[in-house]
């Protein structure tokens, strides 16, 4: 493993810093969240994670919850950039992996046409946490033989998904961000062929102390989700294998 | 974080240990690895981990390479069990993720089933670690809605996959164990109606320092894996996404 105590400067690295859980970051994640000179963070980012950067750290919080946009995504990129230009070393940290539903491509699109080097940071993304520790095993040979991970929340705003490619058998589906999209797509999902008994959660906070799990069906998860009050940002996995968890789970019971 | 010296016997801990680069481990995995009695790891475990294990740890090989399996997987279920009842920790370490084509939730049933409590640690998925490596920004907004996994390599031995869920627009496709099947998968993804320019790529030993990569289209990849000799076990990317390695991909530029 390379350890070099100080970063190059004039460089930016995208991190993903995994589902929620401080000890689910990479060990090269949280080296470099150590070695920062300045760092650009989410709101996805689990608490606890900005107390490893240094004391003397530019730390930059950068937004974004559902509906309110901290900062334009443009002015991000453009942001990243210029630390960069100043000389310092950069870390972009993202909630979950940089290029799973992160915009993490765009910001390197602005790098890469300003001469800026960069490197990426895989991390555990949100949705494999959440099975994780929710006993949802993804891509179990009974059940699945594919998992495809969706955004809930398209750029234009609306819900307009590939529904035909996305209620299928023998495939499990994560939806992120989708929770405010619940009854529409549990909805198409049906009205496309699945079964309403098809076993389906919401898991908000995943892999986190106060990590909440809400079963259901495609027929009832809507329900559930008003009832529980559950709110953003969450997961929703609709698949034969949510019917595992009760087998499964061990986080809750802990 | 939660970081006892010592771990609790009896138990089995299921573990991710990401895509090769031991940098890439999580600290929890990292952590478990270094604190287990016993550890049972498998052929995509990344070079350089084991190493992190005590040295009067029982360390046991379980194969499997793509062609022979080592150990059948109901002699690993069973194996598992019975160091958890001689009351010993015990790390059940998997490349990627454990429950991502990793046959987690099969071990995890048999242990449920004999009352062995344990854990599941989520992972970088192989998919993610190539992506991030390589520069395919998998779900990036103008190319992709959504990211699948699949694995090319079934139960029963063949490649009969769901081709009309799997050749679709505005999708990345990304295809574990698939090289064996990479003239059957192309030929598919063409004739279900991607066109035949489709970027796709196979990397093999993706984030490890000897990691290579061999691009093309669904045209002409069959041809370039022949070319170049590429082996398993490697994973093949198919979409749009591919075609920004030239602009993103940092790691064979170092």
């Amino acid at each position: 493993m390379n350890n070099p105590s100080k970063l190059q400067g004039g460089k930016v690295w995208l991190v993903g810093a995994g589902p929620g859980d401080p000890e689910l970051l990479t060990i090269k994640a949280a080296r470099l969240i150590s070695q920062a000179d300045a760092l650009v963070y989410d709101h996805l980012v689990g608490s606890g994670i900005m107390d490893l950067a240094r004391a003397d750290a530019h730390v930059i919080y950068a937004g974004k919850e559902s509906s309110k946009h901290t900062m334009p995504q443009g002015d991000i990129n453009q942001l990243l950039v210029e630390l960069a230009r100043e000389g310092l070393s950069v870390v972009r940290l993202k909630g979950g992996d940089p290029f799973i539903f992160g915009r993490g491509g765009e910001e390197l699109e602005t790098l890469a046409a300003s001469g800026v080097p960069f490197e990426v940071v895989p991390g555990v993304t949100a949705a494999a946490g959440c099975a994780a520790y929710s006993g949802f095993p993804l891509t179990h040979r009974e059940h699945a033989q594919a998992v495809t991970f969706v955004t809930g929340h398209l750029k234009d705003g609306t819900v307009n998904l590939d529904w035909p490619g996305l209620a299928r058998p023998n495939q499990t589906v994560v939806f992120y961000m989708g929770i405010g999209a619940a009854a529409e797509i549990c909805r198409q999902m049906i009205n496309h062929g699945l079964p309403s008994l098809t076993p389906a959660a919401v898991v908000r906070n995943g892999t986190q102390a106060d990590q909440q799990t809400v079963l259901g069906t495609l027929g009832t998860l809507p329900h559930r989700i008003a009832e529980s009050g559950i709110k953003p940002p969450a997961l929703i996995v609709v698949g034969s294998v949510v019917g595992l968890h009760e087998k499964l789970s061990w986080f809750e019971k802990q």
